[in-house]
């Protein structure tokens, strides 16, 4: 639900589009939103009374413009009647993001290996932080980047969560590994299920691009080699972003859940 | 990665593309294959011998053809150097379904009430079979079909598993409860937890639009309300695939497998 869009001053900017993906950049991002557009006519409900909330909170502003103009900002429809225009989203260094790391404590990370369909990248971002990762880490080559595919994945995500790229996705796992991070990847092979696993509390959930898994010098150095079982046979595995989703949310469980 | 493509005999036939999606929609579905196509230089790998394999099997043949001619057939790229042209999918009837399934045992089935996307919709599909669900069960109106969006996210679960339409979701929901199955609601503010809860063993997982939720006359009829816990407060609710996708993990965990 988000969009790169030249604005009129002339920097890109971010066009998040859609009820939630509005909310969640607004209570996030405040202060790097831009300008705020609702389609004339648009209908209110809790969400959109939020976002006017918000609006006047931040002292925002909003203009009306015919669905149309929304349309052509947005670069297609789906939007639902509002957009909201931000400064762009950041990567995360990785230096400032391991001192920002607690010392100690359960804490989640996701690293992504080849990861290249940016839809899978956003979908990963906005279920990273649903379940309480510190960041998703990424290679700077062969790697999906924030597309406007991705930040709509994302759905607000990208906005809140850091995501990191890194030159080297080896040497940042085993810095990870040295400050007492295990790795579990996500291996549709793996010897050990998934399901009861009792995952040690600092955990980097590896996983590697649909189709080609993870590279065997990543995989190598991996703690732990997890599948998540499901029926045998007919198509060969899940979709990454859904299996990411379901490796988080045991984690979840686990640990950052009084279930 | 299929989508629609009118060939050269006039009937629209699927266009499959990718490794994975080729391989399953061969294994599955040889004799609905029309022709194959393979990208000239294209190297072979353990996916690509299989395929090869099921070609020589069932006596298909293929035709090379340069890159660009598979791009325009599939109408972008992303197919990994293969397409294959299958007979389109067709929907199953509900009765035909009622009449096919076990009278006993576990089972499962998916309810997607107004769930418009069709990338959620081919995503659900592709989860749904891979965690053993009987079918997938859809309103007529306002609910995406098998566009080749939903066939691409399906990624060759489409073709195998049913995928049903009803008028009235609610009595086709009514009939299913009349033979024992139970219906779970997906809900982001259902009163309990998904982890930890005891499945009856033949289920219907319902699931809402996204921001919309379920619909009043849905919810009503459904016997447990179900969340799945997740960190508050940034972004307000999990794509509805990668929910649905959690539920029916729990779902096959329980009930499916020896884990």
């Amino acid at each position: 639900m988000t969009s790169r869009h030249e604005m009129e001053e002339g920097a890109a900017a971010e066009v998040v589009g859609g009820l939630n993906a509005v909310l969640a950049a607004l209570k996030r991002r405040p202060r790097a939103c831009r300008a705020i557009m609702v389609a004339e006519g648009r209908r209110t409900n809790a969400a959109m009374d939020e976002i006017f909330a918000l609006i006047r909170e931040h002292g925002l502003g909003y203009k009306s413009a015919p669905r149309q103009a929304l349309d052509r900002h947005y670069g297609r429809s789906g939007h639902q009647g509002v957009l909201a225009f931000f400064d762009p989203v950041e990567y995360t260094p990785f230096e400032d993001f391991l001192e920002s790391l607690p010392q100690e404590g359960p804490a989640l990370i996701v690293a992504l290996d080849r990861v290249e369909d940016p839809g899978n990248l956003g979908a990963l971002m906005r279920s990273a932080l649903a379940f309480g990762a510190s960041a998703v880490l990424v290679p700077r080559e062969r790697a999906a980047s924030l597309s406007p595919t991705a930040l709509s994945a994302a759905a607000g995500a990208a906005e809140v969560l850091p995501l990191i790229r890194v030159v080297n996705l080896r040497r940042a796992l085993e810095i990870l590994q040295k400050r007492g991070f295990w790795l579990a990847a996500a291996e549709e092979d793996g010897e050990t299920s998934l399901f009861g696993f009792d995952f040690p509390e600092r955990l980097v959930i590896v996983l590697g691009s649909e189709g080609r898994g993870l590279q065997p010098n990543i995989k190598k150095i991996c703690d732990y080699l997890l599948a998540i079982p499901q029926r045998r046979g007919d198509v060969s595995s899940l979709n990454v972003s859904v299996a990411g989703a379901i490796f988080m949310s045991e984690f979840f469980r686990l640990h950052f859940s009084k279930d």
